[in-house]
């Protein structure tokens, strides 16, 4: 694969653009790695990732409800009416697709630890 | 794969934030896909890069190439002396491991066509 087409070319990179659009937010691979193992609660998810605050939680969320990779779920019969997040199948596809990345992410991660440049 | 033990779960996350970080810059996917394909001088490189600034593009490379992924060959023969850029063995693998990711992107990329939020 030394030399790819073009076409090959710049589809792989718009396609790599586009994921790392719906993945590259601060704190959407541990929100989606967090909702791939259960369902959650706002509250819930809020807990397990230490140091997000509620508005940028909130914006995140919605930007990946907005991108098809998550569900926003209100349960009625609740008083007052709970909301519960969970992946959609898309955002089984897209935690699926990262299996390698994060892969190669943890074989290499210490080689990674260099000063911030 | 419901349930993943938050051993897995955590390694997980963490090998994404470690890869997304080497791979996150707004113009490092395309630098990695056009160094895929061949080794590329300063100027070839900008001029396959449509909008980067050389002070940018060259702080990119100076990252990747501490990441390890990215090679900075100079030929000593020639005058000035040219400089090559070239993927390492570790970036050709960090290539391979966003394959899946970039196939995923261009499958959805028109459902992602949304105003930015």
């Amino acid at each position: 694969m030394a030399h790819q087409s073009l076409q090959t070319l710049h589809s792989f990179t718009g396609g790599l653009v586009t994921a790392l659009h719906v993945i590259g937010g601060k704190w959407k691979p541990i929100i989606l790695t967090e909702l791939r193992r259960r369902p959650l609660r706002f509250g819930e998810l809020r807990r397990a990732i230490p140091g997000v605050s509620e508005k940028v939680l909130s914006q995140q969320l919605r930007e990946m409800e907005l991108d098809g990779v998550v569900n926003r779920d209100v349960c009625p019969q609740t008083v007052p009416r709970a909301v519960q997040y969970s992946l959609t199948e898309l955002g089984i596809t897209l935690h699926e697709s990262l299996r390698p990345l994060a892969a190669w992410g943890e074989e290499h991660e210490l080689r990674m630890l260099r000063p911030s440049g």
